[in-house]
């Protein structure tokens, strides 16, 4: 087995008579061969457009620049879930952003993702992400005046301003969401009703606006295929849904928070209290 | 609104009535009391029963030790949806470990996770998981010696081995998956059968043996709760999919690659490529 040989053959075994059947097959072997180089080392804090972005890429970033905020606490899937999906859009350019450059790390502790560059750097995003995390961390960001002001700063030019999971306490905090309409993560509703006078809404993901929120940790990953659709059209973001082989078939029928009894609630959130730093 | 008010509230809203009826409020204050001390330092390379993992945790952690293996040109949502589920699994420590510690990138470019340890560094786990990523990504890792030693000599003494994505390709190179019955990427189906003599199977996840191979990207999620539940049982099983409230609401109904047309898996493995560095 060489290496050509499986590049050729690698990701190409279904949709290979659908290639030729579209006289395409030899169009994505060229574009195949593009990925062939050595990885570009990673660069730091370039202009989308130019750099790249981290890794490089083997074309320029023409389309969305798209921001994922990251915070000590957050919740590992809030930001990676809709970044593995906005980072293929055409020509989108996805970075993740926190108060200084360098590791962030999640609410249990154990994954750090880096922050490529620092808020000060960040000065215009096409589209806005922010996560959720555990107690800790939600508390830290909705308590951060320096995080709300840079949220406040850069939802004013984004196109779409969006949240996973607590993270539209984050933006509520910031004074993004005062009588809107919101989702957010199911145990975090009362509070974003109360505390900023938002009106929950119990749906996988609400557009208020251009400000787009979604409900609990995995949800992010619906609303980012939502937005998708609304950014590169409705093909492209079913063919996304179909590139992450995004047919869900969890094995319990356990997620929905208004059907789960008390006793699986109140074990559910313990594990995220007891699994936090 | 002061921090510990918050702290009380926040993911308290709708839980609370359960947690009073099971007379478990004031112990879940306590809980997280636990969680108000300052973020310890990331340490890195801590035996995990002693150093709780990069970030540290308040408690030492006894439970299942999970390495999840990166390389570069790994697809970002392979490890982290595992990852954010399995780090909830009481007194679990998951740990991502690469060929070098540092920052490793995905398919992409976009992002990077930091690797927590080396290879050398990791000598028993009890559960690998084994991501996949773009053409790349996975050509590397089949025809890296040193990464497929590594799978088969951890493989020997993990409880369970799993694989996300094309990572059932790696699985295959390293010589684990020779006459089982495996599911992977739906495009890289038949590479899967005719270049290692491997039975597929479409489905989210196979099991087979203490080896359970995931379909694509997002059938990470649905394999590491079906995982948690053969860990810590159905019940802690579920109290995770509720915690990460998991109830899928795609936008589309294109994830299902048996059911898609050839235009739209054309679609999506362009966009695959054409957003891979």
């Amino acid at each position: 087995m060489t290496t050509s040989s499986t590049r050729r053959t690698l990701l190409r075994g279904t949709a290979a008579g659908a290639a030729l059947a579209a006289g395409t097959l030899t169009n994505t072997a060229a574009a195949l061969s593009v990925h062939d180089g050595p990885p570009a080392p990673p660069r730091l804090g370039g202009r989308p457009a130019e750099a790249g972005g981290p890794g490089g890429r083997g074309r320029k970033r023409t389309g969305p620049r798209i921001g994922v905020l990251l915070y000590d606490g957050y919740s590992l899937l809030d930001p990676t879930g809709p970044a593995e999906v906005l980072s293929r859009l055409p020509g989108a350019e996805v970075t993740m952003v926190a108060e200084r450059r360098g590791p962030v790390r999640t609410d249990t502790g154990d994954v750090r993702v880096m922050a490529e560059r620092s808020l000060a750097e960040t000065d215009r995003l096409d589209v806005l992400v922010v996560p959720g995390g555990g107690n800790r961390g939600t508390v830290g960001a909705i308590n951060n005046p320096v995080l709300l002001e840079w949220i406040r700063r850069t939802h004013r030019r984004t196109r779409w301003t969006t949240s996973v999971c607590t993270g539209s306490l984050v933006l509520a905090a910031a004074g993004l969401l005062k009588g809107r309409r919101a989702t957010t993560y199911w145990a975090s509703a009362p509070y974003l009703e109360s505390a900023f006078g938002v009106t929950y809404v119990a749906e996988r993901y609400v557009r208020s606006g251009r400000i787009i929120t979604a409900a609990g940790v995995s949800a992010g990953l619906d609303m980012s295929l939502y937005l998708a659709s609304l950014i590169s059209g409705e093909e492209t973001a079913m063919a996304l849904q179909l590139a992450m082989e995004y047919d869900p078939q969890p094995p319990f029928e356990s997620g929905n928070a208004a059907e789960a009894e008390p006793w699986l609630k109140e074990r559910a959130l313990r594990l995220v209290e007891e699994s936090g730093t």
